[in-house]
């Protein structure tokens, strides 16, 4: 196969075989194709999109060009291992909630988990505030600790879909990164190289998520269903909204105790709904007993039984108690999640106030997490240190009425004058509307697809 | 400034600055930015194009990447420095006919040549069947030949353009060589570097050519033109036709012994008007006393006086002198093109003939010069050694009328195996309409746009 043309295949607008992408996907791996040609592949591929059986085809090719784990063994009779995959946002702990809640409703959770980048946290950031929790695990460890906790959380190797992880190093400099067929491979891959049968998708959609517009977020949301089903998965995605930060809490340590909040029955109302709904998806998707497709009224009461067990596993203290296993298995303090207060705090904190009277109209989660970025709570370029400690909580979110002098939200930091800066960046984030009443919770969950 | 941000905004259809195309060039050329992000750009610049503005800040930034020849004290008095560009074709052997005969018209011309790939010959290659005869003269070399001699035709050296070079290099292997931008850039900086200051451009279009449709061609022409303005050159552009081949000479030493034969007033009807045309154009821009442009008739006057003067340079042998000069100061046999029997001729030649009655419709340029590159004349890949002996030489053209056993053309190859196959070939380039009548001879100059 001759690399330029299929460069030139694809710029004349043309589709490639599973063959071609095989070739160029084991080139990139090997080295046998030059950057430049994958980069100009990549442009190519942004201005001329992927059919469904391309992309489907990429991501095959993709999670297939390293080592592939399989699970199924350690999922339990009759049972799938499910992974959950969130399109990335600001203030989204959602994995350190569901992870124990559907383990402890005995489905196994074995996830591989991101670095974040900019506005964009990162599961992983936030767990490594809890001292000595470590996400660096060998394969046969991840494996031991899905059977004896079933609950892992691991940085993904350099051994799985490497495909991926090098063509995303490329696109990330390339100006190739915003391709909805490289973005849902690149998702899709890891998902099935890490050994999912079925995957919960989370795709966030506003300000503070890389798809800003409902069509945007639900064509990736469709193709990733569309991969899944080629590829031989059960895929769910959930469009949710992303326009002001999830829960009140941004910055990892923070983030870190509103989880435990959240999985001792607290929590903000927002984050407890989307904790709920893809717990729901996950044990549907993973537990056929629960979903019920034989009978008419299936899937409502599936639902139904699923919503009730994640009820019970946070009332009952299940959850929690998993999580705490979970944490101390990879080495990580028990004792500091059980008292949270023992988590790292940043040792100044300053009030946001109000300035004006009104309903608070928008809080632009990108500005926050920018603001958050800045305190040092996130990073700017790939390898940055972070600080666990800083980040902001915020007291009112869209709807609230707040009059001139009301608390708007706290910025944890480390000096007086990052905090300053912090507090003047978030005040500008919050938008107001002046006559509006107090509006009533609006769904998270913007759109439900299913394969 | 940062290169991702340069490759998005050209992604996004923006329009570059002249101070972002020469950072781009200049890190081209100290190797500064990275070969995947200019391969990118490239594509991105093939899906987006480029402004007239962009077009030549572009060619400015490539022209200025190295060294820049100052020719213009050897143009003679009142006289500008006058280059002629081919953008490449089948059997064009153009060059060797002009270039002498302007010189004997008193405009001296130094010409950086290329050499062929694929179906397209190239005049260096052509000029290399020569015994003795070399392109490789040092700047100092070309200076003094050009003064003295008046004509001078090197290979282009590594420090003329050099961002053009490595560019050029890198869309060969990346899908991103026919972008009009990116085409004219590459043309017109070239043709700056080496000190014009004024340009004549034969702009082929059709089957041998890189442009086959007249709107694409016209489209590059226009633009280079439009560049040339820019940048404050005089420039003249010809579209003319390469549907068939120029002339009927294919195969290098078969093309020298055809310029010469129109070097002394025989020829081929097309090339000797090709070779009018294209030389009346250079004096004309080159010329300003036969330009006349103070005058109300003077270009259609100026035009008349420039034929007369090349008719004159090939009553008088003066061209044809001027050719045996120049060969021989770049070490060539003279006596070899004073007696072109000399140059090496091919071991066997086969005829083809007719296999029925009718009109020539088409000799299908490309495929005949796909045959000579298959008998060994040309490249199929850069640096593959030629064979300068061999080629076609076609007996009938366009509008002959033909019977069964008529010879249409004669194939010169190294031995009676190569020769079948390329009779076979040339064969079917051959098309005939049945009923059709001779057709008057058409114009070989399809378009004429100058700035």
């Amino acid at each position: 196969m001759n690399v330029v043309d299929l460069i030139t295949k694809k710029r004349d607008g043309g589709e490639h075989s599973a063959d071609e992408l095989e070739f160029l996907m084991e080139g990139i791996v090997q080295g046998t194709v030059p950057e430049y040609q994958i980069a100009a592949w990549a442009m190519a591929v942004y201005f001329r999109g992927m059919t469904a059986a391309e992309s489907t085809a990429l991501t095959l090719a993709m999670a297939g060009s390293g080592e592939t784990l399989d699970l199924r063994e350690l999922a339990g009779s009759g049972k799938l291992i499910v992974d959950k995959h969130s399109s990335g946002g600001v203030g989204d702990k959602t994995t350190l909630t569901v992870g124990p809640i559907v383990a402890a409703c005995g489905l196994p959770v074995g996830k591989m988990s991101g670095r974040g980048l900019s506005f964009s946290g990162g599961t992983i950031d936030k767990l490594e505030g809890i001292p000595g929790w470590s996400a660096d695990l060998s394969t046969a460890q991840f494996r031991r600790q899905l059977r004896e906790v079933g609950l892992v959380v691991a940085a993904q190797t350099a051994t799985l879909a490497p495909a991926d992880q090098k063509l995303y190093a490329l696109r990330d400099v390339t100006g190739t990164v915003p391709s909805l067929p490289l973005i849902a491979g690149s998702i899709m891959s890891k998902k099935l190289a890490a050994g999912a049968d079925a995957i919960v998708l989370d795709v966030k959609c506003g300000r503070g998520a890389f798809m800003e517009s409902l069509a945007e977020a639900r064509g990736l949301a469709e193709l990733m269903v569309s991969i899944g089903k080629g590829a031989g998965r059960r895929v769910t995605a959930l469009v949710t909204a992303m326009d002001q930060p999830l829960g009140r809490a941004v910055g990892n340590n923070l983030e870190v105790r509103e989880a435990i909040d959240t999985l001792q029955g607290g929590g903000p109302p927002d984050f407890q709904q989307l904790t709920q709904e893809v717990a729901s998806e996950m044990l549907l998707l993973g537990d056929p007993a629960l979903h019920g497709e034989q009978e008419a009224a299936g899937d409502e009461a599936g639902r139904e039984a699923a919503k009730r067990s994640v009820q019970e596993a946070i009332d009952s203290g299940a959850a929690f108690d998993r999580f705490v296993q979970f944490v101390a298995a990879q080495g990580g303090d028990a004792a500091a999640v059980v008292s949270p207060e023992r988590l790292a705090r940043a040792p100044v904190t300053v009030e946001v106030e109000a300035t004006r009277d009104g309903v608070v109209s928008g809080v632009d989660a990108r500005a926050v997490g920018l603001a958050v970025v800045a305190l040092g709570g996130g990073r700017q370029r790939k390898g940055d240190e972070i600080d666990h400690r800083v980040g902001i909580v915020l007291t009112s979110k869209v709807g609230d009425s707040v009059t001139t002098g009301d608390r708007l939200c706290t910025v944890h930091a480390a000096d007086e004058d990052a905090a300053g800066l912090a507090a003047e960046r978030v005040l500008k984030a919050y938008s107001f509307s002046e006559g509006m009443q107090e509006r009533p919770e609006r769904s998270i969950v913007l759109d439900r697809i299913t394969s």
